[in-house]
């Protein structure tokens, strides 16, 4: 069959809104109507040339939303007609990863979904006879893709794609960094670094469990009202205060907080989240990724002393089974997104999206099909 | 009344045994005599002049089992006659730290202990009229020494006080780090490196509790023979194999451990600990004191895939709480000190148990009074 995409022929150049050809799915796999699609700083990483493991020609995307319109043979938790969110990191519930129980990192698929093909080795893409690779996983900058069973998240028919897509990566990274990897508590202090999309995420999370005090940091004042629309009760700009940012921080927090998130990718800043934490029981989650060959640092008798540092990759969500959960939460009103997502584009301007990323101009801008 | 001691009047020179003027318990303080006291890497590192906020002269030692002898007012937790062992975390169960139930360190006395004096600002111990200095709120070195009621653990009359004396340092922090801290379950991969008495205790700890692979690392093939005595199932010796020490152990442990320990103190094992960690859920605990300004550092990677980074102090052990029943699993036969006792010494020969720690001619050198 034949579908709209935009395709990164290369890195560092604007997509090309093409017509592709695409194979339809073979056993254990599904075609999906993509009906929106997240831009996401990721996409923009591998775009910009920056993921060393970057594969070109592809079709990047990752944060989606569609409908099922073909399944392959064997295909049995979804047919045509389902509404799903593809998932960049699957949950087949029977890798050892997915059986421990202990993390969502399903490894099942890893090893082609890096290599940008499907499972059994082969793309389904091509322009013209050539190999376009799949990205992810996903590919969701195409009208339409195929994407393993095991790789998507059966969701209610009444959430709205355009809304319901961004939980295909950034309000499930924030809110389950919240509520899987911190586990944060009612009535717990947290601090926020970073007041981008994943950081309102976090921030909406921890007002969700009932924190008490949220205290989001960022370096640019325009941020404060985002994150008191979300939940923040406390802005500290680094650059407006006198001293270390770190006592500032304990100060404010009564000791240190008990959860802080790390949602900048800066390793300095990593550093700071850790120690802001409380002397005894502080857990600081990096969940903002690092410019490569970067290292984060510290005196292990921050550790000794009681602060855990941890991290969290996709919210620390099992795809197909906490991704329809956290649709219901924002069907009944538990999260938002609507104010989140400040650009809808067609797929004819999804260059102009990187554009408003890049200048900061967005929180997320969406593309609809 | 009079004490007999080991004095340390100045750093990096032996200890002096003469008698000391010990004043009586105070309003919640405790007369204890101290029946033995173990000799530990903390007491030469401070005696050696590398604890820059170390105290001369001082009563050193902080690993001790002896008998209540007289209470000061309004002591009620333990009466004359009471066996005890000193704390040197101390449990109040009414500061913010031990009401949080999230950690065993007690602030309760901390900023007076580390000036080395008892909560009043003043110290009990004086020689020819000179001030003596208490060291971590213990000073076991002394056949009498007075301690806050809440730095005292009740346990059982029964227990042999060369024995339950490195439950007072030693074998909860190694056992306590498998029990308390990292919760080590049944069935689990471990890696403990460095094979020294808490290493030792480490292992001890994860068979207990059921570990399944308890692989012991050390570059002194002399310690196998003392790790498979606890427990250890496999031994690596990191100079004699081929290749990087984490993939190999990575290899040992089918893609990493579950639970890794530090006991060395080096910072770059520190890291190796981390890293021999499964990706997903491994958990890997600092224990050892690095030097002072050394840091720890890795890839935030490490964190965001799902390794925890984290420290314990006193194994995670609240004090009056805890001990006891490391002392019940002693006499129970869950947990072996006995043979880790390898030099029992008169007071008057606690500088020989310094060089034979030093020389690592030692497991655990007691001083018996």
């Amino acid at each position: 069959m034949k579908t709209r995409a935009a395709v990164a022929f290369q890195a560092k150049q604007p997509l090309e809104i093409v017509e592709l050809d695409l194979d339809g799915p073979r056993a254990g796999e599904v075609l999906v109507e993509i009906k929106a699609t997240g831009i996401c700083h990721t996409d923009a990483y591998t775009l910009d040339g920056f993921d060393s493991e970057g594969i070109f020609p592809s079709i990047l995307g990752h944060e989606g939303a569609g409908i099922v319109r073909e399944i392959g043979p064997g295909v049995t938790s979804v047919k045509p007609g389902d509404h799903v969110i593809p998932l960049y990191t699957p949950e087949c519930r029977e890798c050892k990863s997915c059986l421990s129980q202990k993390t969502n990192l399903c490894t099942k698929i890893r090893a082609t979904q890096g290599k940008g093909v499907m499972p059994d080795g082969t793309s389904r893409f091509s322009h013209k006879g050539q190999t376009i690779f799949h990205y992810m996983g996903c590919s969701t900058f195409s009208n339409f893709t195929v994407l393993p069973e095991i790789a998507v998240a059966k969701i209610r028919q009444d959430a709205p794609f355009d809304k319901s897509c961004y939980i295909g990566c950034g309000v499930t990274t924030g809110v389950g960094a919240v509520v899987n990897t911190a586990k944060v508590t009612p009535g717990a202090n947290v601090v926020v670094f970073g007041l981008g999309g994943i950081g309102l995420n976090v921030i909406q999370g921890a007002r969700m469990v009932g924190a008490d005090k949220i205290v989001g940091v960022d370096v640019n004042d325009s941020k404060e009202e985002w994150g008191r629309r979300f939940g923040m009760t406390h802005f500290v700009n680094p650059r407006k205060i006198d001293g270390d940012i770190v006592q500032h921080l304990v100060g404010l927090t009564d000791g240190g907080a008990d959860f802080t998130f790390d949602c900048t990718g800066n390793t300095t800043v990593m550093r700071q989240a850790l120690e802001a934490c409380h002397r005894g029981w502080g857990v600081s989650v990096v969940i903002g990724v690092a410019e490569a060959g970067k290292e984060i640092a510290t005196r292990p008798f921050q550790l000794v002393t009681g602060r855990v540092w941890k991290g969290s990759a996709f919210g620390g969500a099992r795809g197909r089974t906490d991704v329809p959960k956290i649709v219901d939460w924002y069907m009944n009103g538990k999260i938002e997104i609507d104010p989140m997502i400040t650009h809808v584009l067609k797929l004819e301007d999804i260059n102009k999206g990187f554009d408003l990323m890049h200048e900061g101009k967005s929180i997320r801008s969406v593309v609809v099909f």
